[in-house]
C-alpha cells in the first residue's frame, strides 16, 4: 500500500500460510483483517490505484516464474518467509518446514531473477537476529578483519539463535554468492523487531488494517507489552530483561524498502542495511508501557524459554538507511499511547491461552504449542 | 570397513542415490563397485566381522529415529549429502535438490540425537571450500577479531563458491546452534579434496573396491589428470591453474574420523577440524602427474566453467588432527603410480564425453549434463 501510494506499480503474491499458521495455533490477529482480494479492492475504491494480486507458494517454481516473467517487476521484495522465531522451534517439523519454505522459496526468486531478468532488484529482508550478540560491534554485513598481518573484508560472522534466523543466515549467503555468480544485485534488510500497527495507507478504511499479534509464537515484544498491559495481565519478561535489540516502526520499515528501491546497488552488488532506529533492553521497554499505561501494571520475569545470552554487549551500526535519507519515528509515549486505543477497541478478540510461552527452546518437542504433524501435509 | 577392521561395531545407511546419479549423467565409476549388500557379506567372509545394513532416506524422519534408535552408536559419521559442487549448479533443481536433501537430512539426524540420546559425537562432514578464498589466514573453524577496541572468538566467515559449499555452510551454521541449544557435541571435518582410491581394507577382495569417478561432475581433480594421463586425453586444467587448495590421501580421511570419534568433544562443543593435509595448486597437480606418466601428456587450458578466484592468496590452519596423531601420507609418484595401474585395468569402462566440463556456473541450465525435471520425481 505504501509504494502504491508513493506511485510504484505494484503487485503482491501470497499463499496465505501465515493464517494458516493463525488457525493452527488458535489465535487471530488482534486487529481483525481483510481477505486480500477484499483489501485489494477496497485499496482500489479509496485510492483508485490497483495492486496486482498473485495467488501461490514461492516453494512452486512455476509460480515464481510466472509472476516475475508476467509482471516484470524493476524490484522484488521478498517478504514471503515464515518469520517467527518461536514457531520454528516447536519441533524437527516446523524447523524443516521453516527451513524448507524460505530457502526454497529464495532459490526459486534468485533462478527466476537470474533466466528472465538478472536486472530486477532483489529486496530481500534479513533479520538484526543473524547476528546474534557478539562481543563486538556489529557492523553492517560486512567487517574489515586484520589477522596475522594481513587484511580482507569479509562477511560478518553469524550466530543465530533459532532455526527462524539460521534460515535467513542461510537465505543471506546463497544471494551473496547468487550476486557473485548470475551477476544479480541485491538488498539485504537485517531488520530489528518492528513495534506499531498503523501506517499512514492502513488507517485510510478499515478493510485495510495490518495484523497486530498478541500472542507468543507471532507476536513482538513491545506490541505484546502494550497488549498485555490493556488486558491487565502481567507484561512478561524472559528471563532478566537485560537482553538488547534493535527496535524501528512499522512506518519506518516501508520506508526502509522504498529508500533501497531507490537506491539500487550495482549489478553482481550484494548489500546489507541494518535496518533498525534505535537500542533498548528488554527491561527498558517494559518499564516504558508501565510508565505510559493509565492504569496499574505489573512486570513479571519468566524462566526464559530461549537460548540467548542474557547480559551482553550490544552495539550494532546503523547508518546506511539514515544516509540515504531515513528519517526515524523515534520510540515515543505517543505511539504507545495509540497502540493502546487501537488495543482497546479489539481486546475482547484474546485467546489469554495463547499470551505465555508455550515453546521452549531446548525441548524438541513442544506440543502445547500445535497438534503434531500438522505440518507434513502442508 | 576401516572403522569395522579397527574394532569398531558399525553400521552403514544408504539411499544410493549416488548410483542413481551415475544413471542420470550416463556415467559409472572406473572401479566396478559391488551392491552394498554384497560388499557387506562379502567383509564378512573376509574379516569375519559384521557390518550392519540400513536402506533408506535421511530426508525421512522416521527412517533416522530408526535406526539410531535400534542401532543406538557412539557416534553418527554422517557423509550422507550430495556432495558434488558441478552436480548443485547443473539448474534451479539440482540447486535446490542438494541443498535441501543435505540441510533436511542433517536436521533430522540433529533432532534424533538430540531426542534420543544427546551424547551421541555428530562427526560431520564438511568442506575447506565454506572458506572460500580470503584475502588472510584461514583458521580451524573460529578466529578471535578484535575490532573497535574489543575482542570475541566468531565462526570464521565464509564465502563459498557454488550451492553445494553453501549447503555445506548451512548445516555447520545449523549443528553449530544444536550443540548450544540441545547440548548436542559435533565435529565438523572440513575436507580438502581427496585422492587416491585404495585403502588397507579396500584392497583385500575386489568386491570392497570403492568409487573412482573420472567424469567431470564427480570426479576430483588429482583423480581426474591421472585417468586423463592414461587414457591419451589432455590434461584439462580450469583456468589458469593458480587456484591453490587443500588435498589429503584418501587413507587420511578414514584415519581422521577414527581420531575425532577416539577424541570426542564436550557436551555442548562445536569444533571445526580442517582436514587436509598439503597445498598445492592445480598447475602442481598437473606437472606432478605429466611427470610421473611415463608416456606422452599434454595439458590443456580450458574455459574455467567455474566462478573463483584465479590469482588468490591461500594459506589454512591444519594443525588439530596432527595434534590428535594423524601422521599423513604425503603426495608422492608412488601413490600417483598406484593410481595408474588401477586405472590402466578399467580403462574400457570410460564414456569420453563426460570428461570435459558440462556444467558452466554461470548458466541457470546446463542440459548436457542433466535431462530437465528428473530431480522433480527423486
Amino acid at each position: 500500500m505504501y509504494l502504491s501510494d508513493r506511485g510504484f506499480e505494484v503487485a503482491v503474491a501470497d499463499n496465505f500460510v501465515r493464517r494458516l499458521y493463525d488457525a493452527e495455533l488458535g489465535v487471530e490477529s488482534l486487529v481483525p483483517i481483510a481477505t486480500l482480494h477484499q483489501r485489494v479492492r477496497t485499496w482500489k475504491n479509496v485510492t483508485g490505484r490497483e495492486i496486482g494480486l498473485f495467488v501461490g507458494d514461492l516453494r512452486d517454481p512455476e509460480f515464481v516464474y510466472r509472476i516475475i516473467g508476467e509482471f516484470r517487476p524493476q524490484a522484488v521484495v521478498h517478504f514471503a518467509e515464515q518469520r517467527s522465531a518461536p514457531y520454528s522451534m516447536i519441533d524437527r517439523a516446523h524447523a524443516v518446514y521453516t527451513q524448507v519454505n524460505n530457502v526454497v522459496g529464495t532459490l526459486n526468486v534468485i533462478y527466476a531473477i537470474a533466466e528472465l531478468d538478472p536486472d530486477i532488484h532483489l529486496v530481500k529482508l534479513g533479520s538484526m537476529g543473524e547476528y546474534g550478540t557478539p562481543n563486538i560491534d556489529i557492523e553492517e554485513g560486512f567487517i574489515e578483519i586484520e589477522h596475522r598481518g594481513r587484511k580482507d573484508v569479509l562477511p560478518f560472522p553469524k550466530q543465530p539463535g533459532s532455526f527462524y534466523h539460521l534460515s535467513k543466515v542461510h537465505d543471506s549467503h546463497n544471494i551473496h554468492f547468487a550476486c557473485k555468480n548470475f551477476g544479480l544485485r541485491s538488498t539485504d534488510l537485517n531488520q530489528g523487531v518492528v513495534y506499531g500497527v498503523e501506517t499512514e495507507q492502513s488507517v485510510r478504511h478499515p478493510d485495510l488494517a495490518t495484523r497486530l499479534d498478541y500472542d507468543a509464537v507471532f507476536g513482538t515484544v513491545l506490541n505484546r507489552f502494550c497488549i498485555q498491559a490493556v488486558l491487565g495481565h502481567p507484561i512478561t519478561v524472559y528471563g532478566h530483561g537485560t537482553q538488547i535489540r534493535g527496535f524501528l516502526d512499522i512506518r519506518d520499515t516501508v520506508r526502509c524498502i522504498e529508500l533501497a528501491i531507490a537506491n539500487p546497488p550495482a549489478r553482481g552488488e550484494y548489500r546489507v542495511f541494518n535496518q533498525f532506529t534505535e537500542e533498548f533492553s528488554i527491561n527498558q521497554l517494559a518499564e516504558l508501557v508501565s510508565r505510559t499505561w493509565p492504569g496499574p501494571s505489573t512486570v513479571e520475569y519468566v524462566d526464559n524459554p530461549r537460548t540467548e545470552a542474557l547480559s551482553h554487549y550490544y552495539h550494532a551500526r546503523h547508518t546506511k538507511l539514515v544516509e540515504l535519507g531515513l528519517v526515524p519515528h523515534k520510540l515515543s509515549e505517543t505511539l504507545i499511547q495509540s497502540l493502546f486505543q487501537v488495543i482497546e477497541r479489539h481486546r475482547d478478540r484474546v485467546n489469554w491461552e495463547a499470551i505465555r510461552p508455550t515453546v521452549n527452546w531446548r525441548r524438541t518437542r513442544n506440543p502445547r504449542a500445535s497438534g503434531a504433524g500438522f505440518l507434513e501435509k502442508v
